[in-house]
């Protein structure tokens, strides 16, 4: 696992709208809002699954309906293509639920 | 619900031995940590279930093993007798995963 140049990151990191950069740590944050507990931690659930299957953790807080979250490679001491995959992953994740919540 | 006074607060928290009072919030934290994350998100898993049952939701912070709970009654603008009772709740169920873990 190689840690993402300047240049490679600010071509994902265009993907991802939603998610912004953490200069300091080099890692990437989004806060996800739900219409409640049930569906925040079933989005959680989800992801836990995900997160084991590909061995990659995100650092996260709930609290009722929202979820921050927070991924950098530990491993590379930085922004790693794990954590461009994750951050995709959890946004297809959330439009997927949210548009079902709302339809 | 009402909000405990101070006496009371300290009686409870008497037995709560591994949490910290935030006099500033006036809410209880506490660190749970774990040999890994699927006993980590186990954990958070009955947690969330227990939560959904008493309508009564914390603030966590997860990364890997490491589960950081903050518990206060927003209904009261701080410590209830149903933070008491979670955090209670939550260090039983800490305590039988341990176990079984090291068992």
């Amino acid at each position: 696992m190689i840690r993402l140049s300047d240049s490679e990151r600010e071509v994902h990191m265009a993907a991802l709208t939603k998610w912004k950069h953490d200069a300091v740590r080099d890692a990437i944050h989004r806060q996800y809002l739900f219409k409640d507990f049930n569906q925040a931690f079933g989005f959680m659930t989800r992801v836990a699954l995900y997160t084991e299957q590909v061995n990659h953790h995100p650092e996260w807080f709930n609290v009722w309906n929202r979820v921050d979250v927070t991924l950098t490679t530990h491993d590379v001491s930085g922004l790693s293509m794990r954590d461009i995959s994750m951050a995709q992953w959890m946004d297809t994740v959330y439009c997927s639920m949210i548009d079902k919540a709302s339809g």
